[in-house]
């Protein structure tokens, strides 16, 4: 049994720091909402009125927050945990930030002898309840071994992308690929369903065929050809054009600054761009294929 | 044994009249090049010096000829094959083409009574050679299963994409959606290669998430990941920049004719237009990689 | 006074023949729609009943028709005019259509001794009521000089583009750069919009700047900033979508067959054809702007 | 005479700083630069050891600095001038830099009383050179008046583009539209090209008809065609591909907070970038149209 505060107990840290709890470790948690400590006090961890306090003779501090300022302001801010924090701690930042920000906590961590991960996933809010999240990690071997327990019991797997900031740079090229091919795949159906294809017949020859992809096998944007995706569900749930967009935004940033063209990724964020304009940001990533058609 | 007649036996059609003849076919094969006659010849089939000498007696045409004009001249031409055939004859062409030509040959083929089927495939030519090729395959449904028999001999997977044309049209969106992923795929390898990320590394991690796709699977672009790809070999051998480019044009003149909107479809083109520009069409298609880099 | 005759007398045609006939000349019309043949009957002409009997004795021939297919048709054609039109003849067709045909057909001509020129026009059919259309010329220096009197009374200015075909080239190159440049002016001004600044304003700003061009001038697409637009006039009249789709298709066509990379044309080519989609294509082109608003 | 501090004498500010010296302003100047500082007082202004000396006493302030940090820094840095300035002091900052940092240094000056506008130019080191430049002023009408005796000598055209921040965004817009037209009207030129059309003619035609636009006018991207151009001067001078990325990054940054789609921005920016991975940043924009070509 390990103590572990656990910051950010939204839709994605909450049932993550329960299945902590199920396997045994003694969580407290903090979070801004009220409802999200209760949740995890029901679930037999504890709560703190603070940052500081949930951290108070944790071993490890795992953190799941929604974008890299609060990342920065929770470990080096003026009343930050790197301010208290005891120097054989182990923490991992679960959080989808930018490369740069997990680079940065993860320098000041080193010269404080703390040991860092950073750690985001991919697997949605299903995933995390389940616990059968994938996570990218970027650390040291050492740390990353440190860390595995942990995340073997939030997650199935576990990939060590390299150094710290890694797992954040394999989040964002694997999510900017996921954009591009979600959008590849909408145009691709629709140019068949245009002429006359049926979608679930012309799905299944493509994810037999070198066209073949995850959106295919798991998350086919057309309603009804598969029947438990969001497409089939009016693009409720899932994984919000919001959160598609903010991901978007980490990559072309991080090919802005390492001048790297990524041409069929910039013209997808603005197809989901003008898709949003139209129909919100708040259905699945999906609906996509919506932008392709008349009706949106 | 069913007398067949086998016309274009080039890098594709050669090894699968061939797989026919092994199957204990009595096959007869036309093709303008007298070696590709002479390869057939001592395969066991026999050759013929016409079109119609080939078609001679013959219950089944297979035809597979490098674009949509050759196949209409074949069968719809003034000494066209149509002119002379019986009406209970079984014809498959396995090229690539419009599907509108296809349609036109097909309509041509009911009002004679002849059975008519376009079974475009994909698998290339080591495919063509250990008979593992895909055919997607458009006409009646009884038509596809008289054809099936030949198809699975030269072949090992059979779709029934819809009516004449289906098959043409399948595969021109899965050989788009292809050149999507391919060219989605290079940006997010090499946005994580400018990022100091280990490309084998990536390429798992994304591999086994939600960015999975078959170009990861089989046909990664970075030259040294996966020992067997054409990136390992210099680029040489696969599919042809050349072949894409030309299915890219039937996808795009497709659409244009659907009034199909496709962005993403219409970048791919341009990027393998100025990659072609650059470097030649002769370089297997994973070479768009290439573009991404100073070094063309 | 020439005796001239006009084929095809729809928006555009009707107009320009009668500044013919306003000119002096002895104009005999034929067109599908007998209301066409009524007004330039009306306007001093004169109607034939067929294609054969308007050009019958007529030492020029001009035509404005909707495509390639109706051009090749009129002079190629198995009653077409080249088989009975003599050898003396200057025929100039002011048709957009592809330079291959035009250049099919000028070789036709050439080989009969009959002059040909493809002179397409811009100006709209404001101009070609004005008289002030721009004609781009294509065919020998001789025989542009021999056009430019009947050019002259229909238009205001005549570019010699080069050889047979290149006054089709030319409005293909003009027009694609129109869809490019009206398409990225409505994104500048819409980001400037979006940020709080005037449209009236950044568009005097622009227009005196280096952004300035022929659209800001002329054709402000943003409803109010200048008062005889269509965009002031609820995108009617003007240059319709379909217009602007039609020359854009010619455009892609001819960079399919150069191998000539065109990527900024293609987006723009996919931006009208969403546009289409959702908003029809009856719309004056300039309401592309719509196409970055949530209210389509 | 005014006494006027002038902060950041590059290739810029050097000759805008000698133009108000020329009118007879007292001009005392700052830069990093030793060799900057010497050419001012050598044309008869005077140069200061520190930004707070050169500042000392003046009643104007004029920057010009390479990007939004260093303008923040300047003004509200620990030692900035917003700490010791005088409160009935003029500020114009010519810099071009994000609108949001411009509205923060703006809404701080206003609370201290001091008058600013946000003025960055067009032109280029030319027009700086010969007071030819075009200023886009953001700010209160009240301060634009103040502001524009001192615009007027260093330029000819004063644009009041709105409130604080205005100026920059006004420039952002354009120069976004620029990269449009330059590689629009670049990729219209190599497809007439690649089509036999003889560039100049084409150029000429097209700048007389709707196509026509600046880059037509004044900055023909091909060799030869304008003889002063940077094109037909190995594309040397002019305005570089580094300040081009600079100006489209600000663009993108701008679109992405105010939810813009821009397709065709983004897609100007991608091949920029590609361009620039090739044959660096130092060519002059008009080299963009290598790109398109086989011989980058």
């Amino acid at each position: 049994m390990t103590k572990i505060a656990f910051i950010g107990l939204g839709n994605m840290g909450g049932p993550m720091a329960q299945n902590l709890v199920k396997a045994g470790h003694d969580v407290c948690g903090f979070d801004l909402v009220p409802e999200a400590l209760d949740q995890l006090e029901q679930a037999g961890g504890s709560k703190a009125e603070s940052v500081t306090e949930a951290a108070q003779g944790a071993s490890v501090v795992i953190s799941m927050l929604p974008a890299g300022k609060q990342v920065e302001s929770l470990y080096l801010g003026d009343d930050g945990l790197f301010k208290t924090m005891g120097n054989r701690c182990l923490v991992i930042d679960c959080s989808t930030i930018e490369a740069e920000v997990a680079r940065k906590v993860g320098q000041q961590a080193k010269e404080q002898g703390i040991d860092f991960v950073d750690a985001p996933v991919s697997g949605g809010t299903a995933g995390a309840a389940a616990g059968t999240l994938t996570f990218m990690v970027g650390g040291s071997a050492g740390t990353v071994e440190q860390a595995r327990p942990y995340l073997e019991i939030m997650g199935q797997t576990v990939f060590h992308a390299g150094d710290t900031g890694a797992g954040q740079l394999a989040k964002i090229c694997n999510n900017m690929l996921l954009a591009i091919v979600m959008t590849g795949t909408s145009e691709a159906l629709k140019l068949g369903i245009d002429n006359g294809l049926d979608p679930a017949v012309l799905s299944e020859i493509m994810k037999s065929s070198s066209g073949g992809n995850w959106v295919l096998e798991k998350y086919n944007p057309v309603p009804g050809v598969m029947p438990q995706t969001p497409a089939s569900n009016g693009y409720q749930g899932g994984f919000m054009v919001a959160l598609m967009a903010k991901d978007l935004g980490l990559a072309l940033n991080t090919a802005a600054s390492s001048h790297t063209a990524t041409p069929m990724a910039s013209l997808a964020d603005n197809l989901y761009k003008m898709h949003a304009i139209r129909s919100g940001s708040h259905q699945d990533f999906s609906s996509i294929i919506q932008l392709y058609d008349s009706a949106d």
